[in-house]
């Protein structure tokens, strides 16, 4: 290797994080990802305790939790085709988007045109379109809270504010539309509907969860009540078909008075994802099999291990002193609960929480403040019942160990 | 649908095309896919003719350029393994990244570490984080005229200044080192690795054609000069193994006297591929197979076939009026000829001449204007030798059609 006397003695201009590279460190480190970075290395490596991960929406690693065979033939016949070698239209392959219009439109009371479906390279890229597209420097985004962190570093990097509306625990998570506007309804949905067209704002519904619902209440796409408020769907086979990997997404313009169209936001985003990044192309190829092919059974065996698996996690901290869940899990992969640091002795707050909980019981769990929710924590539940079992029993030791005595 | 009663009659707050949108629309209008469309819809489609597409490089049309069965293989057992469903980290898995760096480590007289390495969908995210990461909003990046219009599109996109400099067609493409500085000499390379020490500017060196040089000269990867500049290749598996659409690529930081990493350059790039996204996990877990398993003969096979339709294409360019080609290609899969309008009547430029040849003999060629070239044309030669053959007939046909009469 050349010393100093070669590259090193020169003055190189590159730019150093100020400016641009502040925010932008900003955002890309107030992700999940970075946040359980932070947690996994408080683990100690060398412990005898395989670590338990239930930090991130990725139920992959549980035997259980396989996408369906078929899903996985649509891919090799896709590739073994060698028809879908070559670059993609950015908008994506026809008959993936016809695929996913027909598909999205089983729910809805109308019918989306290939059109009006564009493919992303998962959800988070439909995310980053969107977020791109919409936003002017300057103008502001409602989020809500707990929400998903992507928006924030998205909005963030775009130089957007971020306005937070809450998620109320107490009533299952419903929006706080006193928040926004002076309005609430036990019909949350139509209501946000309404509320956003009051205050002439569109609706971005992230629906990458759309039919992981176990509970009582019915998934009910925001597309339904795209005739009170344009919505921009955005979504992805990587949860209902436990693919997260694959990176296949979409967004669909649910634009039934053709406002979205009057106001060029579709030129917008052809525009916007010609500068960006194609799912691979045979994976697109493979979308017309993937949902033709996969049966309503596997569906249901998938909610009932996660209906299982809620039930089991919602017992159990309610055993735990120290964390409480305001609300049994009704959809997703995922629990809130609530830290009562009064009653834990010595923890800090939600991070420090997870990190002693890494340390001390290797078990990762998301710290709340992640989703702006500081002292909570977000557990996932979305694994085999014997590892969840183990890892709820260790959380519930780590809690008891340091609950305070009583006075 | 809900008449204008519904969501009509608000006036919704959508960003209209201004601020932000403008040069978003801009950026995304640029491409080569947006050039391409434009010359496509010139084409007459109920004409008998066969539409041939010489526009992109994307070869994977033509039968006898298909990725090699190994590369399909590796897909099907990473995938079949059911072990890379998951979310990838966001650098890219390890395995990959320590089997592109020994890739790239062939060439180089020194050894890259898979923390040099960050996979991208494509060599394209590759050049969206480097542009994104290392620029600042009022600097200005040294681009290739001509050269890949995704750099004028993100720089844009980014609110950077594009200074460009020349590629003398006389001198085989060699870069006009007096347009950026006053030093000219045979090796181009190395001066260039000089050039930038001497401007105290970093390189990103384009590397997506590494290995498709054909001709006299070999392939000199620019992180050969990492002693003299700090050197930032990006490339993909696209060209070389033929499967763009695949979208697998990668950055490597060449870093040799750790002039990136003190300025923090690595942490850039992993805090902004925190925020976007990242190439499917089962593809990525199929490239240290794709790269062990792929033989030499594979490779020499498709630079034969390269060879020989750049000479095919070379000799037929020679024979047709009003175009000529400078420099006989040595590599890639694309060449640049230069329109000589005073021989062609009544064709106004290089965009006219494209529309025309589309639609009147049903030939797609890129318009040298979307790479910075007016009255230019770029031919893909990349396909079957027949398919190539007529359409260079048709393009000499129309040529002799539309030549002026001698005077
Ligand atoms: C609310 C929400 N939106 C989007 C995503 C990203 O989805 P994808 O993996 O399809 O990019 C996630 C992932 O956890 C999520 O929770
Ligand atoms: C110079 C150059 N860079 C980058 C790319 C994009 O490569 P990829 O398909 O790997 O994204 C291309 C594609 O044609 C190219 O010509």
């Amino acid at each position: 290797m050349e010393g100093n006397g070669g590259a090193g003695a020169t003055r190189w201009r590159i730019s150093r994080p100020s400016g641009r590279a502040a925010p932008l460190a900003d955002a890309g480190s107030m992700s999940i990802r970075a946040v359980l970075d932070r947690v996994f290395s408080s683990v100690d490596a060398s412990g005898p305790r395989p670590v338990l991960t239930l930090g991130s929406g990725d139920p992959t690693a549980s035997a259980c939790f396989m996408p369906p065979p078929e899903a996985e033939d649509a891919i090799v016949d896709a590739l073994r085709s060698r028809k879908h070698n070559g670059y993609s239209p950015t908008v994506g392959v026809l008959p993936a988007r016809r695929a996913i219009a027909e598909y999205l439109s089983r729910d809805l009371p109308y019918e989306l045109s290939p059109n009006d479906i564009f493919l992303t390279a998962g959800c988070c890229q439909a995310i980053d379109v969107m977020i791109s597209v919409l936003a002017q420097p300057g103008s502001n985004i409602l989020l809500p809270k707990p929400g998903f962190p992507l928006y924030e570093s998205r909005t963030m990097f775009s130089n957007l504010e971020a306005w937070h509306f809450n998620l109320i625990p107490d009533r299952g998570w419903e929006a706080d539309l006193e928040s926004v506007e002076a309005l609430v309804d036990e019909n949350t949905v139509a209501m946000i509907a309404e509320t956003a067209r009051k205050l002439e704002i569109i609706i971005i519904a992230d629906e990458v969860y759309d039919h992981l619902a176990f509970g009582n209440k019915p998934f009910i796409p925001m597309g339904v009540f795209a005739d009170i408020v344009p919505v921009i769907t955005v979504g992805s086979i990587s949860k209902r078909w436990l693919v997260p990997g694959w990176r296949l997404g979409w967004i669909a313009m649910c634009d039934l008075n053709g406002i979205l169209k009057e106001a060029k936001v579709d030129k917008s985003i052809e525009n916007y994802i010609n500068i960006t990044n194609d799912p691979a192309t045979f994976i697109q190829g493979a979308v017309p099999q993937i949902i033709a092919n996969t049966k309503e059974d596997y569906f249901n065996k998938i909610l009932n291990l996660l209906r299982n698996s809620a039930d089991l996690c919602y017992g159990k901290i309610k055993e735990t002193r120290g964390i409480t869940c305001p609300h049994k899990p009704e959809g997703s992969m995922f629990v809130m609960a609530k830290l009562d640091l009064s009653c834990l002795d010595g923890i800090q707050d939600d991070l420090d929480f997870c990190c002693r909980l890494a340390k001390e019981d290797t078990v990762i769990v998301l710290p709340g403040s992640a989703l702006g929710m500081k002292n909570w924590i977000r557990i996932t539940f979305a694994m085999d019942v014997p590892t969840l079992e183990n890892a709820l029993e260790r959380i519930k030791s780590f809690c008891h160990r340091h609950a305070k005595l009583e006075a």
